[in-house]
């Protein structure tokens, strides 16, 4: 039997490990790196970081190989939080348990934070140390993943359909195609970098690419349903916000039991996808139950 | 006699047609496409890039090498001008002779687009064809590069640094400790990139970056300059805002009169250390005067 809280909280120490490095060399007084770390070394849920290393794993890779970019995934997300909790956007005063970025510091060091650590994620990329050309080939490609799913294609763009469709009535297709972009668009990347940097094949990559995709979509509904009936204290941000400002949910269109079958029908359909895996590949099994069994 | 207008003039329509390129194949009735677009095509300077192509040629390189990074520099400008705008941290209204972004679309839209941008530029220098692997490593070198001066350790920490002395007295050395992150940084990426690009020797690099630390505080110095005495309808933003602001300038600590002698005397110290080169720097030479002969 797989223990998946054991292997959640291994991988997490080494990515906080692995992030705490990374900012250790700056100058820790200012007031920027001290917004970024506030944020990133907040008591998140490690998910795209987490995902990295087990789509390695499952590829046969090993967990250094593919470090700085389940870092730079965890950055561009933490990115995503500060600047979409914003006045300007969510306005959202609680994150991980604490205020959030703006209101714990102030809007512009918030602004310019996140901007730091979008920035950063790319500057920890394309300074891995490779050691033979073909890896420097894939570290640049892994950027060209990276930057197409957190880009105007794919992340923003699911943040701007997302604040556009606030009081506006979406269908459960179009609500979809909004979450893959806002939310899928990073896991489905975080999931094909890590196993393009151990050299997965073409037809591995494109497994995890399906899986992805569903446990993707598994997340954001169980992020909506967490939304109504979730604990404030476990999650460490407020519940009850999307009902406030008329957000599309998977509960309010489809009703809370019809959603929660939804879910659980999405990760079948993900354990399915990997059959084809042998037990290298249990840790991305268990994540995809946690995903809709997760309390935060 | 070198024909500097013309040079200025042909390279911002190459690079004007490789930026509208990249971003043809958008979505462009999207309102944030729009957003980027709106501030990307704006009738910028476009010192950055221009400086770019001209270090590649410096070196005896090819435009078409560098085109991409030229275009990336110019995005991460921009989008660094659009954050800079927003009502947390300068609250401008006017920027390249249009109103700002937020004031075109709106705070959320602006700070999506600033993301967006940041984010496509890496999206473009890691999409690049390259031919053969040293060429990948190459531009695996100029991302780093580039994120390391766009970021907390560069441009955003003088921001960061702006901000937080408006209103208290500096004095010259820690007004130049400024500039250099905050403008000056990202103006040593432009030359460093295109000269590395076209496999530049590293004495090249050596005498481009201290060309580069010359013309990069020229630039600052005239920009405040032309703060307190420049034409607003040519400059296509606000003039006298400086001083509205209790912002640290040259003409305040220095006066105007020694302030001009100061951007004089780096612009000479800039073409001295280029007596290496050959007549192909020509074009850096004519850059370095009309860095502080603008008026815009």
């Amino acid at each position: 039997m797989f223990e998946l809280s054991a292997y959640i909280k291994k991988q997490n120490q080494q990515i906080n490990v692995a992030l705490e490095k990374i900012l250790h060399d700056s100058q820790l007084s200012e007031p920027i790196t001290e917004a970024m770390k506030y944020s990133l070394m907040a008591d998140g849920k490690r998910i795209r970081p987490v995902l990295c290393l087990a789509a390695a794993e499952a590829v046969g890779g090993k967990l250094q190989d593919v470090l700085p970019a389940a870092c730079a995934l965890e950055m561009i997300h933490t990115y995503s939080l500060i600047h979409d909790d914003l006045p300007a956007m969510d306005n959202d005063d609680l994150r991980r348990g604490k205020p959030t970025c703006h209101v714990a510091f102030d809007e512009a060091t918030a602004i310019l934070a996140g901007d730091a650590l979008l920035t950063l994620a790319f500057q920890v990329l394309s300074s891995v140390q490779y050691t033979d050309e073909n890896h420097s080939s894939n570290w640049l490609k892994v950027i060209q993943i990276i930057s197409t799913a957190a880009g105007y294609q794919g992340m923003i763009r699911g943040q701007m359909l997302d604040m556009a469709s606030e009081g506006r009535h979406l269908t459960v297709d179009e609500l979809k195609s909004m979450h893959a972009l806002k939310t899928g668009a990073l896991i489905e990347a975080s999931l094909l970098c890590g196993a393009l940097l151990v050299n997965a094949r073409k037809s591995q990559m494109e497994i995890l690419k399906t899986y992805a995709g569903k446990i993707g979509l598994a997340f954001q509904v169980t992020d909506d349903i967490l939304n109504v009936e979730g604990n404030p204290k476990v999650m460490g941000k407020a519940v009850g916000t999307d009902k406030l400002r008329e957000k599309n949910t998977y509960p309010a269109i489809l009703g809370l039991e019809a959603s929660r079958q939804f879910a659980e029908n999405l990760v079948n359909d993900a354990l399915q996808t990997l059959e084809v895996f042998d037990k290298k590949a249990d840790p991305l099994r268990a994540l995809a139950t946690y995903i809709i069994e997760r309390k935060r």
